[in-house]
């Protein structure tokens, strides 16, 4: 597949994942990608970044998944939500099914269990 | 507002735009955010991070904006495009109306001119 042939069938693929979580009553959310405080897993690294706003540098980490954000809006009232987003993961292997950056599918459901 | 109603706000903006562009034939694609080469406009400054694989680091920025990125597929022969994505900007100032990182609506449509 060339380019233009992947960003036609990503956009298929996008739509179809819409409108199942629409069906279903879920509500798309977006959360910031450059943040304090990453995820806390230990067996991944995020990518530290140092930023600066009028000369006063901080360190800012870009996700390694969208779920603390998530999370806080799942505390703020929101019962239903998903995301696709872009996540960032440092010291990943080098492969053809590896990427630093990659599309992460995240959703949450207040009050279900596996069953 | 609080987030849930901003999270919600947002989401029927972004559903009018999806609708308006897709009305006018254009495909929505999604281009990378962090790059090896990232905009070259004297009056911005990119986000800078170091990444490493398999031992080896590497120099990389967040996008400025994607222009770059579309550009590409314009090259590769999509003649109608749109995006929503995350950019980022270095050493902005501070105020309610600047955020390092932020959303960009960015579409180009070969052929046409202002008139």
């Amino acid at each position: 597949m060339n380019r233009v042939d992947i960003q036609k069938t990503r956009q298929k693929a996008i739509a179809a994942l819409r409108a199942f979580f629409q069906k279903e009553g879920f509500l798309e959310v977006e959360t910031p990608i450059m943040v304090n405080y990453p995820g806390m897993e230990p067996n991944l690294d995020p990518v530290k970044v140092v930023v600066q706003q009028e000369g006063e540098p901080s360190e800012k980490f870009l996700i390694t998944s969208p779920e603390y954000g998530m999370k806080k809006l799942l505390a703020e009232g929101l019962e239903k939500i998903w995301q696709l987003n872009s996540v960032f993961r440092d010291r990943e292997e080098k492969s053809p099914f590896h990427n630093l950056e990659f599309k992460m599918l995240e959703y949450y459901q207040l009050g279900i269990n596996y069953h």
